[in-house]
C-alpha cells in the first residue's frame, strides 16, 4: 500500500453535477463559457441542484424563496456582535454558518427534500451573514435583506446599503456563476467528506467554508490581493516576482491540480478586470496582473487560475479584500449543497487507509523508568 | 477511471502517529491493549503528539499548561447563552471550536510550534466547552476549572460541581485513552483534507467535530444508548434486534472499515461496563449488551465497534447520552491535532478527482425557450 499524495488522479466519487475533461469546465453538461455569458447565478445554483435550467416559473419561485429566507435569526446577530471586530471573516462565517444549525429545527433532517430547502436557505443567507458582519465591526447596523432583487443586488446593497450600480452588480453576478462548482475540488471534497458519516448540512458546510479558507484554496484570492497592494505599481512587478521566483516562494492565483493548460474561468475574469479598469478610469490593477501572468507563465509555465483576476475585480467592485473569500463561499455554497444532495443519494463513509511509516512493537515503560 | 466509492483500502497519507495491522491498533507503535491498562489520557496523548511517552518532568508541564489553559474566553461563554437550550450537543460543540479561534490571535500562525500549543490549548479546552453548555441549558452557570487534576477529573467536576467519584474518573480516563487516535478515520481524515489548503488547525478541529458527529461515525455512541433505551429490558432485545436485522436495519455499534473480526477496543469498553455495572448494582445494560451482541454476532458475522460498549459506560456514569459523542470528540481531538501538525510538516493539497456520470454537449437555452 503506497500513498497517494494529495490523493492526485484518485477518483473518489461519482457525480453528475459539474465536469472538467480537456481543460472543459461544464455545470451539467453545459460549458461554463456560455453559463457565463449568459446565465445568472440564480439559473446557474439551479441548474447545480437540479439538473437543469429553470423556466420562468421555476426561477421565480427560487427567487422569491431566496428572498424569504434572506433574514438570519435575532439571536445570531447578537452572537456576531459579540464577536472581535478584527475576527478574520472566514473564521466569523464558519462559525455563523454553523450557529444557523441552532436555529433549524430540521437540521438534522437529511431527507432530499429537507436538505433542498436547508440548501436554498442557506443560499439565502451567506450574504446576509457576511454583510452583517462587515457592518457589525464598524460599529454600524446590519442592513436588511431587500425583497425581489438579485443574490448579488441584494449582497452589494446590503454592504453598503446604498442601491449598487447595475454594473457592478453584473460583474459579481458573473463572478459568482464562475465560482458555483468544479467538481471534487478541496471544499466541496471535504463536504462530502463530512456528510458521508450522515452528519448534516450544517456540518457538510461548515467543513466546507473551513476548508475553503486556506491560501492553497479559496484563500488565494485575498492572497493575491495582498500581493498586488506589495507590489503597489507596474514598474515594481518585475523585481517583485522575479524575487519571489528566485527564492521558489509560491505565486497566488497560479496553477492548479486539474488544469495544466489553463483555467477556463480565468479569461472571463480577466475580461471584467479590464472592463471595470476601463470604466474606473484605473486600469493599474488590471495592468499590472497581466504582466504579472506574462511572466510567470514565461518563466514558469503557470498559468493563472480562477482566483487571480477575481482580486481586481473585487476590488474594482469596492469590496475590501478579507471579504473576496467569503463571496467565493457564496457562491460555491451553490455546488457544495448539490454535492451533499448527491452524496446521501448513494452514501458510502469516506473512510481511507494510511501508510503507516512510524516505530512498530513499542513496549508501554512505566514513568519511573522513562 | 472508476471511483471507489468510500476510499474503501486507498491509501490517502503516510502516517507514523498509528497504525492498525492484523486488528492491532498501536499509539506510535506500543499496542492499545497496553496502553488501555496502564497509561493514563495526558500521557495518550503526549504520545500521539510527541511520538514518545513523556517523562515525570513533561507530563508535569503537559498537566500545567492543561489546567493553565482550560479556562476558555468570557465572551464565548456569554455567546453560548444565547444558543437555544434544545441545541444539538455537537452543533454547540463546531460552533464553540470554530468561535474560539477568534479570541486566538494567533490562530492562522501554522508554524509547527504555534499549532503545538493550540493543541494543547484545544484539549484543555473543549471539557470546558461541554462542560458549561451542559450547565447553561439547565440555567445553571458554568463552574471554573480545577487546577492539578486530571483532564477526567475536571471535567467530570464542571458537569457537576462536585468532586467525582475516583472509580468514574478512572473508567472515564480509560475510555478516552481508548478512543484518542485512529489512523485515517473519517473525522481524522475530514481534519487533514482541511488544514491540507493551509487553512487553520481551528478549521481543521471544526471539520472534524462536524465530521464525528455522523451516526456512522462518533453519533454511534448516542445511537446506541437510543436503541438501549428503546429496548428497555432484556426480555425486548430479541423481538427489536430480529425486528431490525429483518428490516435490513444497520444495529448501531456494529461492523468497521476496517476491522473484520472485531474492534480491539471493544473488549476494553465491555470490562468498564461489566465492572461498573457491578459496582452500581445494575447490570441490566450491560446485559442487555451482551445480548445484542451475540445476537447480531451470531445472525450477521458484525462484531461490536467502540461504539457499543461506550454508550452503556457513560451511563454508568452518570453522563446523559448527547455529551456521548462531545466525550469522543475531547478524547479524538489529541489525535485529530497530531495528524494535523502531521500532515503540515509534509504537505500536499487533497484534491481527488470525480467520474463524470451527468449529460453532456448541452447547450444554454435562453429562458424563453425552456
Ligand atoms: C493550486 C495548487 C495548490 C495545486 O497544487 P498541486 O496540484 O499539488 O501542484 P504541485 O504543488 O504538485 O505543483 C507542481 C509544481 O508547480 C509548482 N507550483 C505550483 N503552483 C505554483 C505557484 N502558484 N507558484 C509557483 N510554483 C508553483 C510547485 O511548486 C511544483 O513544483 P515542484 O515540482 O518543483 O515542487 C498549487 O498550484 C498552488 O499552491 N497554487 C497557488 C495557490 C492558488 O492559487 N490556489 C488557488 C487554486 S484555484
Ligand atoms: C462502521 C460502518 C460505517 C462501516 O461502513 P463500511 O465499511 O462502508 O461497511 P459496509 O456498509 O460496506 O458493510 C458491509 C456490509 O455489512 C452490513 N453492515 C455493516 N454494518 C452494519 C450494521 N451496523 N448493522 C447491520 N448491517 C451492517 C452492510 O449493510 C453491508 O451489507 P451489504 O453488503 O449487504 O450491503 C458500518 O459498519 C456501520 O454503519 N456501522 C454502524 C454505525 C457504527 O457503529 N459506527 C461506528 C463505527 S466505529
Amino acid at each position: 500500500m503506497t500513498a497517494t499524495k494529495g490523493l492526485e488522479g484518485i477518483v473518489a466519487a461519482t457525480s453528475s453535477i459539474s465536469s472538467i475533461h480537456d481543460g472543459v469546465l461544464a455545470y451539467r453538461g453545459i460549458n461554463i463559457d456560455e453559463l457565463a455569458e449568459r446565465a445568472s447565478f440564480e439559473e446557474a445554483a439551479y441548474l447545480l441542484w437540479y439538473g437543469k435550467l429553470p423556466t420562468k416559473g421555476q426561477l421565480a419561485i427560487l427567487q422569491q424563496q431566496l428572498s424569504d429566507y434572506a433574514a438570519i435569526p435575532e439571536s445570531l446577530v447578537a452572537q456576531m456582535k459579540l464577536f472581535p471586530s478584527d475576527s478574520n471573516t472566514m473564521a466569523v462565517l464558519r462559525t455563523a454558518v454553523s450557529a444557523l444549525a441552532l436555529y433549524d429545527e430540521n437540521a438534522n433532517d437529511n431527507s432530499r427534500e429537507s436538505n433542498q430547502t436547508k440548501a436554498i436557505k442557506l443560499q439565502a443567507q451567506l450574504p446576509t451573514i457576511i454583510a452583517a458582519f462587515a457592518r457589525i465591526r464598524k460599529g454600524e447596523e446590519p442592513i436588511a435583506p431587500l425583497k425581489n432583487v438579485s443574490l448579488a443586488h441584494n449582497f452589494l446593497y446590503m454592504l453598503s446599503g446604498e442601491e449598487p450600480d447595475p454594473i457592478a452588480v453584473k460583474a459579481l453576478d458573473q463572478a459568482l456563476v464562475l465560482h458555483a462548482d468544479h467538481e471534487l475540488n478541496a471544499s466541496t471534497f471535504s463536504a462530502r467528506v463530512t456528510i458521508a458519516t450522515l452528519s448534516d448540512i450544517y456540518s457538510g458546510i461548515t467543513a466546507a467554508i473551513a476548508t475553503l479558507k486556506g491560501p492553497l484554496h479559496g484563500g488565494a484570492n485575498e492572497a493575491v490581493m495582498k500581493m498586488l497592494t506589495e507590489i503597489g505599481s507596474l514598474d515594481n512587478v518585475e523585481p517583485y516576482i522575479l524575487n519571489k521566483m528566485a527564492n521558489r516562494e509560491k505565486i497566488m492565483g497560479f496553477g492548479h491540480r486539474v488544469y495544466k493548460n489553463g483555467d477556463p474561468r480565468a479569461k472571463h475574469l480577466q475580461k471584467l478586470s479590464r472592463g471595470l479598469g476601463l470604466l474606473k478610469g484605473d486600469s493599474t490593477l488590471y495592468e499590472m496582473s497581466v504582466r504579472i501572468e506574462e511572466l510567470v507563465t514565461s518563466q514558469k509555465g503557470l498559468k493563472p487560475n480562477v482566483d487571480f483576476y477575481s482580486a481586481s475585480v473585487y476590488t474594482l467592485l469596492g469590496i475590501p479584500s478579507d471579504l473576496f473569500t467569503p463571496i467565493f463561499a457564496i457562491s460555491r455554497l451553490s455546488g457544495w449543497t448539490a454535492h451533499i444532495l448527491e452524496q446521501l443519494d448513494d452514501n458510502r463513509i469516506i473512510r481511507p487507509r494510511a501508510e503507516y511509516t512510524g516505530l512498530t512493537n513499542q513496549k508501554y515503560i512505566p514513568i519511573d523508568l522513562r
